[in-house]
């Protein structure tokens, strides 16, 4: 017996259904938005994401040797790919280009609740644009995908990397210093963050200042302490306006300022945002972008680069957290020929309702009517067609109507219009 | 500059949009014969491959010893992982059991038209029937998903392995010799049969039989050289009923008898079929399948089993070597800010039109009315919005139908009747 690879799953038809349900509404809000799909391969070279988020990512990667020798991974994330793919054939196709993709990646990491080593992820680059309009309406779009699904309980925080920059700068952290604060200040341990300032040298004065900055929802508050940080005002005015564009003309009211938001501080630059569903609990992050810098280190012409990634397995989860039912396609109709003698007709009635678009299933296992009702039931069939020698002799079937009981004997001629 | 790996390519926003499309067209297809769509994780265990396919198979795998010592392998086909799947978690399910797919596989051999290292395939796993109506059932499913796409000349070849191995017997050929003639049929090398079984001590009014027999369309003078061999002669009579089936109820007409299939014989039995569109030359197969045992080897209760599976590239390149046109989204708006002081409410018009379900777009750019036109008009929107101060002030739009240049000032209210 052959074992599924750990931390991987495989998916039923109800898990299928819902994964597709999921895929084809966040397609259609994409391209409501003017995004275009593109696809890339699943395993990259390995330097690509090296390059990106350096070589301590190699731990959490599926990487591998391939037969002619190149070191190849299977991805870990999209945005590194589709960023190598622009920079190879779209580098000259008109501003803005707006991409999106749903696909599949990779982490070697320990597997858990709603965490697989293989896991989907839909999500979009936008190239060209870095006014405040881009801004507010790709944190919109991605609001709108996870609302559009029926998410109700979302919130949307919107932070600045150049800000929280500045605020370090203020601090006097050396480089050192500086890296080692985020990853406290994302999982906001206040405590920690107290204490690793302490160790800096840094006054209880502006230690108190800094993690009320941190906690300020209050952008004018913010700015009081910007006074000789030029970008940084200029990023506040920019996250204000975005926030106010979401605010008033987007019409989303769930999206509020978040400086503790610190996503790849090597790649991400200026604003970022993360959507999450609170009834999760710890596990509750189901969106992250921003805008960030790649093209010019995977040595493309530069230009302004934004994007974000949902991920689906997540998504799932708060849908059904949520109690949301997913809607899924009926069988329609179930034949059952009464003998051998009839399996010929029986089929040439099936051809006839599938050519027509029913879905429709005839018994194949020759086992007899009731053990052939019997399955039809189990699997939810709306109408049964029995066909015996008799129907065959009056060129007509028997359709019964699961849902209702009623059963009528039907003319061949007359069976598309008794369905309608 | 980093370079994409040997072998894969990316899928631009056009080569998505008719992968999407067969998509489409196939999920349905699959659905309406009564099948419901599984997953399997894209890398398996090596073993499981092995098993099924022999050691060589390892030379066109992409395997790979994963962080935790496992030997895993990028899957080179779906039937073995779904029959791993059924195994573990379907097996009490009602039969027949219909599941399908769509998925991506690997195989590093040489890239070459219309072959990439990762490539799609579509299809499916039919388990519990082995009555003739199952597998011409089947056989009708596989020839639908491509007639139903438009390609109009394609062919389906029916052959019989047990057949086959009967010719075999009849030859006195050593279970060696038997290995060895296969390829040599799979691509109807006669005069090396020939010389083969000269080889091989058959007389040459033998080696003349075979071949004859091998050529034969008609099953009924096969039956004729099958007298002494039971099973054999059931197999011709099953393939004779599901022909009959196909031609009669199903109403293909293009089906035929070719007894030089010979598809994988370690797990391949009975029925097998292939589905060819002869526009494509040398690559013209599009579509295999047939009659295995799997599940015993992999440790199963033994059921009947069958399946076939889609190559979903050559697809493509049949349909446009057909020069079949793929339907694909418009866009229908764009909104051009005349200057900053409209954006806000350009935005609120957009958000309004996306909730409609409008595939809206709106100028991030702040590049003028001139430049914006020129972006719309290259990505074929149907209507363009301008909105400039004078609008605003009239709580109108400008709408210009880029179909048929006529341009009119339309109210806020009554914009959703106009584009109705």
């Amino acid at each position: 017996m052959f074992q599924l690879p750990r931390g991987t799953r495989d998916f039923k038809p109800a898990d299928m259904q819902k994964y597709r349900y999921i895929q084809q509404q966040i397609s259609e809000i994409f391209q409501r938005f003017g995004y275009e799909e593109v696809r890339t391969p699943t395993f990259e070279t390995l330097d690509l994401f090296t390059a990106k988020s350096g070589e301590s990512i190699k731990e959490e990667l599926y990487d591998f040797t391939d037969k002619g020798g190149r070191k190849l991974t299977l991805r870990p994330e999209l945005t590194a790919p589709v960023i190598r793919f622009y920079i190879d054939q779209l580098q000259m196709e008109p501003k803005p280009l707006k991409l999106y993709y749903i696909g599949n990646c990779f982490r070697y990491d320990r597997p858990q609740k709603g965490r697989y080593r293989e896991f989907w992820q839909a999500g979009c680059e936008l190239f060209g644009p870095n006014t405040p309009e881009a801004y507010a309406e790709l944190i919109a779009l991605a609001y709108t995908q996870l609302h559009s699904l029926g998410l109700n309980n979302i919130t949307v925080n919107i932070g600045n990397l150049t800000i929280i920059d500045a605020l370090f700068t203020q601090l006097n952290l050396t480089s050192e210093q500086k890296q080692y604060l985020p990853p406290l200040i994302d999982k906001v341990l206040y405590e920690d963050i107290t204490h690793a300032l302490q160790d800096f040298d840094v006054s209880q004065e502006h230690i108190t200042r800094f993690i009320n900055l941190l906690e300020t929802t209050d952008i004018d508050h913010l700015s009081t302490h910007m006074k000789n940080h030029q970008e940084a005002r200029e990023q506040l005015n920019l996250t204000k306006q975005v926030i106010e564009l979401l605010h008033q003309n987007f019409q989303i009211t769930t999206c509020q300022l978040k400086m503790s938001i610190v996503r790849g501080l090597e790649y991400y630059k200026g604003i970022v945002f993360e959507i999450e569903a609170p009834s999760l609990g710890a596990e509750k992050q189901l969106c992250g972008g921003g805008v960030y810098e790649l093209i010019s280190l995977f040595g493309g012409n530069d230009v302004p680069t934004a994007g974000f990634a949902i991920g689906m397995d997540r998504t799932i989860l708060a849908l059904e957290t949520e109690g949301i039912t997913f809607p899924n396609p009926e069988p329609e109709i179930y034949i059952i020929p009464v003998d051998q003698t009839t399996i010929p007709q029986s089929i040439t009635i099936a051809t006839m309702l599938r050519t027509h678009g029913y879905i429709t299933d005839l018994d194949l296992l020759r086992r007899g009517v009731g053990k052939a009702l019997k399955y039809a039931n189990t699997k939810h069939y709306q109408y049964i067609i029995i066909i015996g020698p008799k129907e065959l002799e009056q060129q007509a079937v028997t359709l019964r109507n699961m849902m209702t009981g009623e059963q009528t004997i039907v003319p061949y001629n007359d069976l598309l219009s008794k369905l309608e």
